[in-house]
């Protein structure tokens, strides 16, 4: 075998050093404001029964989950020539076993299992790989990340407000600039009342949903091919290109909707997170949008899209509220409102607008060079005394060449060196000569010195 | 559906948020070390192409790798009846991927197919879930988490020692008291050599390696079935057997091994290990076992094996040198050095001797009491400025019985409970009356005392 045959599978990805420590950055600013809000961390495994994912992403769905073949001989299911079966039939014969597609249905598996352990209001976070079989291509994988947030057990809208607030703090904390955009399930399905439609909500949804991507002319267009005349068309158009801030908009919302009590319940939820957004208002815009949608039909009250202004990219993050996260599994009445945010597209958008630290480029912030085994001895016991301050050190393990060393120093973007060679042991006053390798300038400094500079220097990032 | 048929596949787990935090507690300790000596985090996918992993781990661990059924039609690879394949034959053509077994084959795949980026010596660490079909028992996972730190590049002892140095710095923050037990794998193959059966090296190995688990005597009937002699399995017995202290079993050694070029250089490279730890000494007791193999026939030099001594668990954490690791896909003469700590054992130990913390068993810091919708644009300020000091604190969400709240809050064992309600609100001094959920206290107190109240507590942690 030759060394280039070797990789990954196909739409998979490794993490270089460079790369973890710009996503743990990211990671730790999502956790670090799940967790102020009181959301806690679960894990489920990477492995769920097939029962369990199957039936619950629609027939495209289904497609993309990745199956695990069952261990030991398989075939002993088989009991038939397999040309009786097609090739699903088959699969869910050798394979009771997927890997989790998102962390949702995990999630709701999870409450259902663990019910009795759980008190609610339950508030979980999760930040978990999930894997789907689907064409890869530019910035989508195979195996990637999602960060959910979920509070379950819970009606207040407090919950969505919050939800709100983390996001605004986290993508303040990264230094990406957004806007929040909400809808309501309920108008939606107000619409669908209001050309007395209400069959033709999802084909509504569906068609709104494209109005970003395809224009709103060709969406009402879509609509029209779906059966409806033209007077419901032009209706559910005049809605969505409803003008003005959100005060207006919600005034003539309630104009229209007059007649239709679940259309104004929505409307006045979407007032009520408006009006905690008064009394502690967020940095970044909040809009109602009528045309928000995200396509997914288990939501039942608000929906939530965040978008970067700066760059485009679509959404980074949303969610909604859901009436009935775990009836699937038999456990009804369990309603939650839930958040998620896409790890790669976040990644993508501060690479793009360059809004990594310098320090998410190397953990290692002084080495020191290897003069031989005597130097090593004496090295060891400086390198004790910065790790017990918590720099991360390292000594060159092996004695070749200065000019090698300095290249990995260099190659590691490694920021200072140090050369404690047989003057500086003999040194009395204890001083090490550190390189500076960003200006190549040299300086003589004690231990205690050198854990000051660096010190201060991770302070001030 | 009932709600009792929900569970997560045999041998596998969802980890609670108490869990978690346990979890992250040892993993924390663990990066956290791996750093300041200088290793970088990676991560590869939990997939792998079965070329990569198949063939590594004998017979017996080939068949405990999961394997990832094709996507698609997977049938079409087969073009005869299946009773013409057997069912290993068969998976190969409908599984190209499986999921990884351990973290050194993904991390050899990784060196060979990133070796134009990465710098040599390579200090690399890995965290992550490998997937093995085991029988299912107490303490053992079908998805459990290896850590392992490795350098690659560099034939340096140091290596060794700093490797010893990191673990006997993460169990002492973990509170675990350890001994780490050296040998070296040319030891083993100067026995061998000195009994005349080299071929026999494997077999001594595997013997040796059960003396701890089956007694010195019953280790060695077994040598003497696999064709050894009396004279030869007392020659390899007194050595196992040597007695004194370090120094003494070394001077002794090398007298029995005098012209056994090999096996001196395995002498003398634990005796190098051992001199820097004279210039550095580890808070823990450093021991040359000689009955040490860790039955795996990677180990070129160094072997390393750390027990807990207040437990009787086996070994928590293992290593040692490998002149090959890269060699199985086609890219020679890369040795390195690495260990691995086992997360769960260490859980176990953790869990047996209460060494966790008390505040692993929540986050949440601080609860506010729902009393209404104007006391909740109230407490949201009031949770902003707690939370911009980092503090974990959340607003009961519903406005419900204040016992239900409560017993919400000691349910989830929060510490401290904040009641501001109409009189709180009204009070022109800003104070807010917090309960000490431990001891049923009430005391008056502005956001700024909470906040430093808490702060303290948790510098005390």
């Amino acid at each position: 075998m030759t060394s280039q045959n070797v990789s990954v599978p196909k739409g998979m990805r490794d993490f270089s050093p460079e790369e973890m420590l710009k996503r743990n950055y990211i990671f730790n600013i999502i956790k670090n404001v799940f967790e102020t809000f009181g959301y806690m961390q679960i894990e489920t495994p990477a492995m769920e029964n097939l029962t369990t994912l199957s039936g619950k992403y629609g027939n495209e769905g289904d497609k993309l989950i990745f199956k695990v073949l069952n261990s030991g001989n398989f075939m002993n299911a088989i009991d038939k020539d397999i040309h009786n079966y097609t090739y699903q039939q088959l699969s869910n014969l050798i394979a009771e076993k997927g890997l989790k597609y998102d962390l949702t249905v995990p999630f709701a598996r999870y409450v259902v299992q663990h019910r009795n352990e759980i008190v609610l209001p339950f508030k979980r976070y999760q930040i978990q790989p999930v894997w789907r079989a689907d064409k890869p291509q530019k910035g989508r994988y195979r195996e990637f990340f999602q960060c959910d947030a979920d509070i379950i057990g819970s009606n207040s809208l407090i919950n969505e407000f919050e939800l709100l607030q983390m996001s605004n703090e986290i993508f303040d904390k990264l230094g990406i600039k957004i806007e929040i955009r909400l809808n309501n399930r309920k108008i939606l399905m107000g619409m669908a009342n209001l050309i007395d439609n209400p069959q033709l909500l999802t084909d509504i949804t569906i068609a709104i949903d494209k109005v970003d991507k395809i224009g709103i002319d060709k969406a009402m267009e879509d609509l029209a091919l779906k059966g409806l005349n033209e007077e419901s068309v032009l209706k559910i158009q005049n809605i969505i290109k409803l003008k003005g801030n959100n005060e207006t908009k919600i005034k003539q919302l309630k104009r229209i909707f007059v007649n239709y009590t679940e259309a104004i319940q929505g409307i006045e939820e979407l007032e009520m997170i408006l009006k905690y957004n008064e009394y502690q208002s967020l940095s970044c815009p909040v809009i109602l949008d009528l045309s928000l949608a995200r396509g997914l039909n288990y939501y039942t009250g608000t929906i939530i899209e965040i978008k970067a202004t700066q760059v485009n990219i679509g959404s980074i993050s949303g969610g909604g509220r859901y009436d009935n996260l775990t009836g699937i599994f038999g456990l009804p009445d369990i309603s939650g409102v839930g958040i998620s945010f896409g790890a790669d597209r976040i990644a993508d958008v501060m690479n793009e607008l360059s809004l990594f630290p310098s320090y998410t480029e190397t953990s290692t912030k002084i080495m020191f060079v290897n003069f031989g085994k005597k130097e090593e001895l004496f090295c060891i016991q400086k390198l004790k005394q910065l790790r017990e301050h918590g720099i991360c050190c390292e000594l060159y393990p092996d004695n070749v060449k200065i000019k090698k060393q300095m290249s990995y120093a260099n190659a590691r973007k490694i920021p200072y060196v140090v050369l404690a060679g047989e003057s500086e042991i003999n040194n009395t006053n204890g001083k090490l000569t550190v390189k500076d390798m960003s200006t190549g300038t040299e300086k003589l400094m004690t231990t205690d010195e050198i854990i000051k500079m660096i010190s201060d220097n991770q302070n001030k990032l």
